[in-house]
């Protein structure tokens, strides 16, 4: 018996504007047989929700069956980060496939709304990858606008200095590593904490945003020894509004 | 008597894939009074016929007035690196100014189609900036897809690796001061000169793409020591085809 062939269109949607969404990401949600969707439960945050209004916006009718599955919890009795987040992504692996061979016992297209862009801070291509082992599996990537450009357009300001270097990275390798060594400009993601609370704040500028893009987008800039409690209490606030908080900044230190 | 009104939409267009316009880029499109199109002179590059191709395509009639402007050039006498590129911006900025006043005398909506996102190596933001003396100004940004994220989905391959950084980067940086330190992921952006050559490339990954996300898209991936003349023979070969060429390209070093 052969594999079972499976088309998997990993497809960035953007940060929660369907105004985000490029003509090609509408054309392939329109294209594929299949749409996943993950859902973490009641009162996790609302990107489930957000992404059936996304499809209900942009797909015509019939359009590809929809079918939403529940995201299994990370163990955090692993005690290791990396063994914890392979465990997890096997995990969602077996449900992807579970679903998918449900729906397209003889195979197809399945389309997966990827928060930003498949590629940056998102596990949607390293659970795919685990899917070869099971069937015939083809992957493409279709590119959608990323919270770092949502957070620039907010605050109308540049990512990068002329000709200079610009480092990404997420709150904890901040808080374990501080300042990335000769970076002019960082971008923060993944961050629970406000881990820019463990830098020495002289001379630092700050551009930080909630909800990036979305309607309810909330931004502040400053200097980061004037800002940081405005920010901290903001985004307390907000998260306690809303249930659920996504947010991202930018560091900009001047030249010593 | 008051400065003149106008509003500036920068509208990032992706890397000449019309399919990566967003919805929200289409709509500025059509919303605008007057669209700018640079233009760099015949046998350049087809950047304007492109902008062009992507206005006919999404602009519904009768739509904005279009109006080419003479792109001046960079003057090469000015040794200073960063005094050359302000001198270039002021020029442009006058030229922008004289093009709106002659269009819209009174004021209005001007739309801008940036290569990628406005926030990434780009000096629209800057050019903007300048127009402040002149008029009373206010600027927007549309997110667009940049040729980071062309460049990721051409090769289905994730930017960072889990909770680590990335470090985006230009040709100049990497020759002047070689592998950023603490780097694992770096992007190199603005290469004219295929700098990773200046590598030791040993335990060195390559991903590398001409005209990411366009129809003519070329992508070579493999270690840099066994594919660095492939690269820049098929990147010699392709330039000389066109009469211009964009790439970029990502490097990963193992863990040493």
């Amino acid at each position: 018996m052969s594999a079972i062939p499976y088309n998997l269109s990993l497809i960035g949607i953007g940060t929660g504007n369907p105004k985000h969404l490029t003509l090609e990401a509408v054309e392939a949600l329109n294209a594929v047989d299949l749409i996943l969707i993950p859902n973490k439960g009641a009162g996790k945050d609302d990107l489930a929700a957000l992404r059936q209004a996304i499809c209900a916006e942009v797909i015509r009718a019939p359009g590809p069956q929809i079918v939403e599955f529940d995201l299994p919890t990370r163990d955090e009795a692993t005690r290791d980060y990396h063994t914890r987040v392979d465990d997890w992504h096997d995990a969602i692996a077996a449900i992807w496939w579970d679903s998918m061979t449900q729906a397209l016992p003889a195979g197809g297209t399945v389309g997966f709304l990827v928060w930003g862009d498949p590629s940056l801070y998102d596990s949607t291509m390293r659970i795919a990858d685990r899917l070869h082992q099971r069937g015939d599996i083809a992957v493409n990537v279709i590119p959608g606008i990323t919270s770092i450009q949502a957070l620039t357009a907010a605050h109308t300001e540049p990512l990068n200095q002329i000709n200079a270097a610009v480092t990404i990275t997420t709150g904890r390798q901040l808080r374990d590593h501080g300042w990335p060594a000769t970076a002019d400009t960082v971008v923060v993601m993944l961050d629970g904490q406000c881990s820019f609370q463990t830098l020495p704040p002289q001379g630092i500028q700050i551009w930080w945003t909630a909800y990036a893009g979305m309607t309810n987008e909330i931004s502040i800039s400053g200097p980061l020894s004037e800002v940081t409690e405005k920010i901290t209490t903001t985004r307390a606030r907000a998260r306690a509004d809303h249930g659920w908080l996504m947010d991202i900044y930018m560091l900009r230190r001047s030249a010593p």
